[in-house]
């Protein structure tokens, strides 16, 4: 992909002014005071404060409450005027990269219909005529209503001089016009990849237009790839999405090589506003970034590549997620292993043997009985502190889920895909197996750690609309009442914990971030209400004033150049 | 390639120490007092100096001389006691992550003959049973006198039971056993890539065993590739090797990302002890290592991405190097060339656009004749401080020594390859080409820049010898009498300042290291003799005591793992 952005861009102005201006002193003891601020206790309890006092190396020296004595004298103070001040959040399952380059595409996100789509791709056609490729993302034919995949004659309607390629909102599935099948040479006589599917049409059996899971690399290796610059300003733009929603940290499920070169650029410049727990997107990947253990924390704790992703099956939209029984709307199907069991534990192996955390993404009930099976038997050889992450935990059979509360599993899960996916959820899996999707009670209930994030950008990343989600199992309309499957909702606090010192355990950062104590990285938000006051549906419309990383203001609505 | 060595070996020991305990303190105000010391200014005169203040960041403060009045309290003091103190030398022409691998690799490159070297080979290939391959370099069928290749036939008379790959010492030409040759599919039907030859014997044009330039890729796609903890193990290695010479920066002349990311695993460690300027290996490895523009200076001026190296022609050993006339000991050959002259244009061209600076190898007089063509030309269009690199610049027709002076051109020469390589060249270029080959004085003359290096491994990255060699023209035996080709001679100021002024300067590093002044970071050596005032033999024997990098101890004679 070719971008072509000005160099006097916000974006990049942006970060410029940071960097040049800087928005807090760099190094000077600060004094945030006249809060109402609260924060979780390493025991997961609500501790609520006055008041910050942060050292010049930008963490927490004093916690204040009402009547602690103040320092006689500080380099800078900020006068908090009663606003709320709580943790930064961390969103324990993104795709930094995927996030800002999405961002700078077509965004098809929002659309309703094929029609708006197809409305939508016109025009940003026609606005782009320099690119050679038209990308973009976002498309849902389930929320189109259309009850089937698009086709490549319907893109080929509004575009046809050039290829078109656009992925589907869960990422598990490409729709390309008759360009792009051309371009990447997709006929009617191509086999699909192992754990791919192309779609067909007629009796022929020509490629209909969509590529599911591993078929989309057919189209995806021949699309011009960003150059540095284009990562960088995706970079850029990533950081300013999670910040402005009061993410302090994140962690990247599946950094290339590239990727991390994009994140140590902005670290050499001083340019890295955020902090990264990054998880390499493959054993290969992992070494060549990290070498033979993970990296040193790096810039202030605001960067380590500390485990491995890896995919186990594909996602429960394109029936890509692996069942142990057929796809209730779809009974010759149970989805696609992307690994066999020995591949899988030979990966795991791989990574763990020199002390890197495993990570796998697993949606369905199989996948996950089978991810839980290769922890129990590598939990044999690789003892101590490890952390085995699944990533969605999406489907569990109920038989499985006590199995959660071993081995130091944690269940890496994203409130929001519950509320997204309901309908399609129920269509795929029948009512039978709803008692143990999205089960983020049954669990902690188990004694497994959570760690919640968005899996931006499949959506938002928005913690806000995760926490709201966590705690009513209702989307933003308030559907359904009472909550889907309300027994898996989980408290106020423990969706916080989730978001913060879950997601810091989960990525082994817990004595460094995710809460404010002394010693701890003072990472913190300003927000217009408290979250542990208001209303669910207020709680999810909250809006951040400012978010601090590392002691330094590095995001301000007042400033922000996308507000 | 892979090499097991225990976690306690002396090297990983050795940085481990360093690290641990520090060899002298890391933040404080240090007074190297006493020295008989001298160095070289901005405008390259020699300055006496008898103490060293450094600042906590490692920088020098003040040059001390006689009556000069010390400070009255530093954390640290050295008593020099008359020792020899002056500037770090830098090696503008390395291969830093080939000195460490070879380092941990069989060395052939003493070895006198070809019976000496099968001994050799048999011994270690006993030694080591582990080893699926066996791996060295260093042969050199010129210095065995054998008038010839050596072949597969002679390698399997010593190892045939696992593939054997061996490199001549200029790196330009491989010897491989019937197992490699297997290994890698070689056979009579074989044809070479562009820019490479494989050298037959016999009627039905058997492969010989020598592959010649780019065609030693046919076996080096299948040797294994070194592990990460094998290239950490060799940087630590290659840093030792380096630093014991009294080296305390040097060119890294085509950096893989593979190479980039050990460096930076070192420096991310805190255990770099040494400056690199890192030349990337092609412009994808530029572009993927630093991204749009060279990387910053990083861990205080210890690591840089600053531009490409790109190879235009081979060498002259393996008739590789491009020449205007036929090899006068081969008239139908005149070289290959690796690029032709668009090529060369357009690489230069995507370095230059985005100010990463260009070091193209050029040996042959035709080569340099196209290179300087290019600079020329592309001058006009790149204009501003651009420090065009020629390396090695070995043979030039007398008609365009005066180009060196324009444009900024830089010529990184190797004064060792000249003596090493005088009756070969005679061979290869007869009398008629001489007086341009290895041109030094006239390289200075013309008004070019020199900066001299080792280009080890494929000499020795030995300063001493170089120095010694650039204000002689004589080997090490002394030879030949009165010089070879002496009117090229340099004097030893210039040739100090090409090892040390020169060679920063060809880094765009004149304003952090290179001589001892104040703002300029504290690089300098303790060293057993005077080399501006000793003969020429005792200058090539000079030891080194102590090496300093930013005012840091890090290698001492009285400490080292390899005296």
């Amino acid at each position: 992909m070719t971008i072509s952005l000005p160099r006097n861009h916000p974006i990049i102005l942006a970060t410029s002014l940071l960097i040049a201006a800087g928005s807090a002193p760099a190094l000077a003891d600060t004094l945030i005071d006249h809060v109402d601020g609260f924060t979780l206790t390493e025991d997961g309890k609500v501790e609520r404060l006055d008041g910050l006092l942060i050292g010049n190396d930008g963490k927490v020296l004093r916690v204040l409450h009402r009547g602690d004595k103040r320092p006689a004298k500080v380099d800078y103070l900020l006068d908090g005027k009663g606003r709320v001040l709580m943790p930064g959040l961390i969103d324990a399952h993104v795709h930094v990269m995927e996030v800002g380059l999405g961002a700078l595409t077509l965004d098809l996100s929002t659309t309703r219909s094929l029609a708006e789509a197809q409305e939508k791709i016109a025009a940003y056609a026609a606005a782009h005529p320099d690119h050679p490729w038209i990308l973009g993302r976002g498309w849902n034919q389930e929320v189109w209503g259309l009850g089937r995949f698009p086709t490549a004659a319907e893109l080929d309607a509004v575009v046809k001089d050039r290829p078109v390629w656009l992925s589907r909102a869960d990422g598990h599935a490409g729709w390309a016009n008759s360009a792009a099948l051309a371009a990447a040479g997709v006929s009617a006589a191509t086999q699909p990849p192992v754990g791919g599917r192309i779609e067909r049409v007629g009796a022929n059996q020509q490629p209909a237009g969509v590529l599911v899971d591993a078929a989309q690399e057919l189209v995806g290796r021949v699309v011009p790839q960003p150059r540095p610059e284009d990562r960088d300003l995706a970079f850029a733009k990533a950081q300013e999405l999670f910040l402005k929603r009061g993410l302090t940290a994140v962690a990247d499920m599946g950094a290339s090589i590239e990727d991390w070169q994009a994140f140590r650029r902005s670290g050499d410049l001083g340019a890295l506003r955020i902090r990264i727990m990054a998880y390499a997107a493959g054993t290969e990947a992992m070494t060549l970034i990290a070498g033979s253990q993970p990296s040193p924390w790096l810039y202030d704790d605001k960067l380590r590549l500390g485990g491995v992703k890896l995919y186990l099956d594909g996602a429960l939209g394109s029936r890509g997620a692996l069942l142990k029984a057929p796809y209730a709307d779809a009974p010759g199907q149970s989805g696609l292993p992307l690994l066999n069991e020995a591949q899988l534990r030979n990966l795991m192996s791989r990574a763990a043997l020199d002390k890197f955390q495993v990570a796998v993404h697993a949606i369905g009930d199989k996948a996950n009985a089978r991810v839980l099976d290769a922890i129990a038997e590598l939990s044999e050889t690789y003892k101590g502190d490890r952390r085995w992450r699944i990533e969605h935990a999406q489907v569990i059979d109920p038989v499985d889920l006590p199995r959660l509360g071993q081995h130091g599993t944690i269940a890496s899960m994203q409130p929001v895909h519950q509320t997204s996916d309901r309908l399609m959820a129920e269509a795929r899996l029948g009512p039978a197996r709803l008692n143990g999707a999205y089960a983020w009670a049954s669990a902690l209930k188990a004694g497994g750690r959570l760690a919640f994030g968005s899996d931006a950008p499949v959506e938002l990343p928005d913690p806000w609309a995760g926490l709201a989600a966590a705690i009513t199992r209702q989307d933003e309309n308030g559907q359904p009442y009472g909550g889907w499957q309300p027994q898996e909702r989980v408290t106020r606090e423990d969706a916080l914990a989730a978001y913060t010192t879950g997601a810091a355990y989960a990525g082994f950062a817990e004595t460094r971030f995710g809460r404010l104590a002394p010693g701890l990285r003072a990472d913190f938000i300003l927000v217009d209400r408290d979250p542990l006051m208001v209303s669910s549906s207020e709680l999810r419309a909250t809006r951040v004033l400012e978010t601090w990383v590392g002691g330094q203001k590095v995001w301000s609505a007042e400033t922000a150049s996308t507000p």
